[in-house]
């Protein structure tokens, strides 16, 4: 029988304080990869209660893993909570004191604090449950690994950095790896598309065979890209489906599309700048956010005020008075400005109404325009968003990244 | 006895896909405001029968509210499940057929498919369980409120746009409003600190008699900002925080650090820049999220390359020559250029090592210089952030949005 997990994720900031929870994700993903998906993720709050009842329902799994609760503080519970139901008592780390202890000291110092205001959280850190195996530190909780009545539980801190970090380790620990060895990870499969509806890619799947026969779908939207999962043996629904949106697939790995155009830019030694209104600096801030761009990306002119649009990107005030700022005209000397002022050799452009204000009769809350412009040639765009504001600008985001990838991958054309 | 409150997210992009969940957290925010905090927030795959499980459990609560299943393929279940569970008939809602066709017809119509692709979907959207009360249409998928012996039932869409708009309804919907009035609100507050360390407020609360006596702290650090929620008559330990922490209180509400850096610019008539370059357009897509940030916010230049901050920016070859890019004369120079290149009257500059690559022997990553000027004067930042590229991004962001809120609302000073 195929082992099963559970993932516990504790916290009062994530059911009172409308904190969302990035572990819960991260570690389910993980899991699944594995062959090993939860069938819930259980996020709960600081109750030692719900904590006990949490923990003694994941305890049903062959798998659980835990998030939060191990800090200094008495709301921090899990360590407690969890020797309880295991029925383990609670022993010091003598080393691991020592260690967080060390940390503690340059933190202090570095708060200019007395070293003895951190003392009773660096004993409480390092105290487990008797028989756990650490994984390490990252910050002053430490990870942990506890076999509990033939589950293995993974106990790990709440950060998410500190959190991905332990992870890595726990997946080498021999108890967690005798369980992965016991699943199968399935077959895994993901088909990105762009510029195709999220109705449409259900229907290429429905008539690619959809799910059944052990293969197992899941399609998920975000911002434009689609993105089909599929899990099991599914070469036979993956390879119609691949057919029927070629023109839309852009992908079939996790690069964010952000990575995606750095690498064209790079391929073709090409650099790239940005000249943005209504996403206010989103598409430099997503290309940007991928380690070494800055081989390829020179930066971007956040145009916010017409005034800009004409001084920084050199926008004729002809244009401006003529189309307007929301144009496809103002959009390609945006993009022609942004290459002269960055000595680029392709930029991306976009000019737009974000809402809630700024519609006029003839332009509605998300028309946007679009404009890529290369060696090779100009690519545009006019799109209307569906959405608020949030909803418009990271729409118009993607649509920016795909509109470069477009621009670099396909001879040049123009687009309506 | 109080009434108790669930919370049942589905979709399987959750437990497979790595998706993060953005309803649970909103309304366990929204439930908590009104006394009605759950206890847990279930988060659950696209299976019938662990869809089953979470309901039944979530019918325990005197208030159950799911999200997502209301599409209309086959792995939408939530109406099916509810009705099952309930013993009631799925019926078709004519008027809502109607009403969700003509909406089916214009995507039909937008996406060039014909309309009878749509109709089974549209069938299945208006199928409910006998005696559901619909809230309304968000997109295709109506919100419905069902009562089940004794349980307030609260059926909402996936898509957070859509839920948020569909709970605005439901809240005042008769049998959700008898549940609300048997609740107790809480009293709340919230203290939010910038500069300090979580810790230190740990401490603050601590020694101002913490938790207990009916008052409920949770305390949430996100990019340097702590926020302290305080539920219940929790005034005699707000009041010494507030002291304790005075210089770092920069708000008790909810606004954004964003929101109050316009509106302190909008009461001061002052105009906003940013010179940006490790945090790559993050400062100006903050600022910009917020509607009417064009009254204030002029513009921002992303100089990620040397001779960006030299062209755009007008830093000198000999400041970048002997202090290099990362360095408060750079910054100061970046923040200078950023003021009379969009002729405001503030502005602020970041320019740092956000990793994993960039670090010198003298120059670790995380390493970040800021400067904000304006007509009243200078205030610089120097820190090192912890955390891997994100965090140091996202940390510096934050920094630059405090340290104009800081320029405008104190007399000019000197930070080292």
């Amino acid at each position: 029988m195929s082992p099963r997990s559970a993932v516990v994720v504790t916290g009062s900031e994530l059911t009172r304080g409308g904190r969302q929870d990035a572990n819960g994700p991260f570690l389910a993903r993980e899991l699944a990869a594995r062959g090993l998906e939860p069938a819930r993720i259980l996020v709960i709050g600081d109750r030692p209660d719900e904590l006990e009842a949490a923990l003694r329902e994941g305890l049903g799994a062959d798998l659980l893993v835990t998030s939060g609760g191990l800090g200094p503080t008495h709301d921090d519970r899990t360590v407690e909570v969890l020797a309880r139901v295991a029925g383990r008592d609670v022993v010091v780390d003598e080393g691991l004191e020592a260690r967080i202890g060390e940390f503690s000291r340059s933190l202090a110092e570095r708060y200019g604090r007395p070293y003895s205001e951190f003392e009773m959280g660096v004993r409480k850190q390092a105290s487990l449950p008797e028989g756990a195996l650490v994984l390490g530190l990252a910050g002053t909780a430490p990870g942990l690994v506890l076999e509990v009545d033939g589950t293995v539980t993974i106990v790990l801190p709440g950060p998410p950095g500190e959190l991905r970090r332990l992870w890595k380790k726990a997946v080498e620990a021999a108890p967690v790896r005798a369980v992965f060895e016991r699943a199968e990870a399935p077959e895994r499969r993901v088909l990105r598309f762009y510029g195709v509806s999220e109705s449409a890619v259900a229907r290429a799947l429905a008539e690619a065979g959809g799910e059944g026969d052990g293969v197992e779908a899941t399609i998920c939207a975000h911002d434009g890209e689609i993105e089909m999962l599929l899990l099991g043996g599914s070469e036979h629904v993956a390879q119609p489906v691949r057919e029927a949106l070629a023109p839309y697939l852009f992908a079939e790995d996790e690069r964010s599309a952000a990575e995606i155009v750095l690498e064209a830019c790079r391929e073709r030694g090409v650099s790239l700048a940005a000249a943005e209104s209504c996403t206010g600096g989103l598409v430099a801030a997503r290309l940007t956010s991928v380690p070494g761009s800055s081989d390829v990306f020179r930066g971007a002119i956040v145009a916010y005020d017409d005034v800009v649009k004409a001084n920084q990107l050199g926008v004729p005030e002809g244009i401006l008075a003529a189309h307007g700022a929301v144009s496809a005209e103002t959009a390609e000397a945006m993009a022609a400005g942004a290459r002269g002022a960055f000595e680029a050799d392709v930029a991306v452009s976009v000019t737009g109404i974000a809402g809630p204000a700024g519609a006029t009769p003839q332009k509605p809350v998300g028309l946007v325009f679009l404009h890529a412009q290369g060696p090779a040639g100009n690519d545009r765009l006019e799109i209307r968003f569906n959405g608020d504001r949030d909803a418009v600008r990271s729409r118009a985001t993607a649509a920016a990244l795909h509109l470069v990838r477009r621009l670099l991958t396909q001879s040049s054309h123009e687009q309506a």
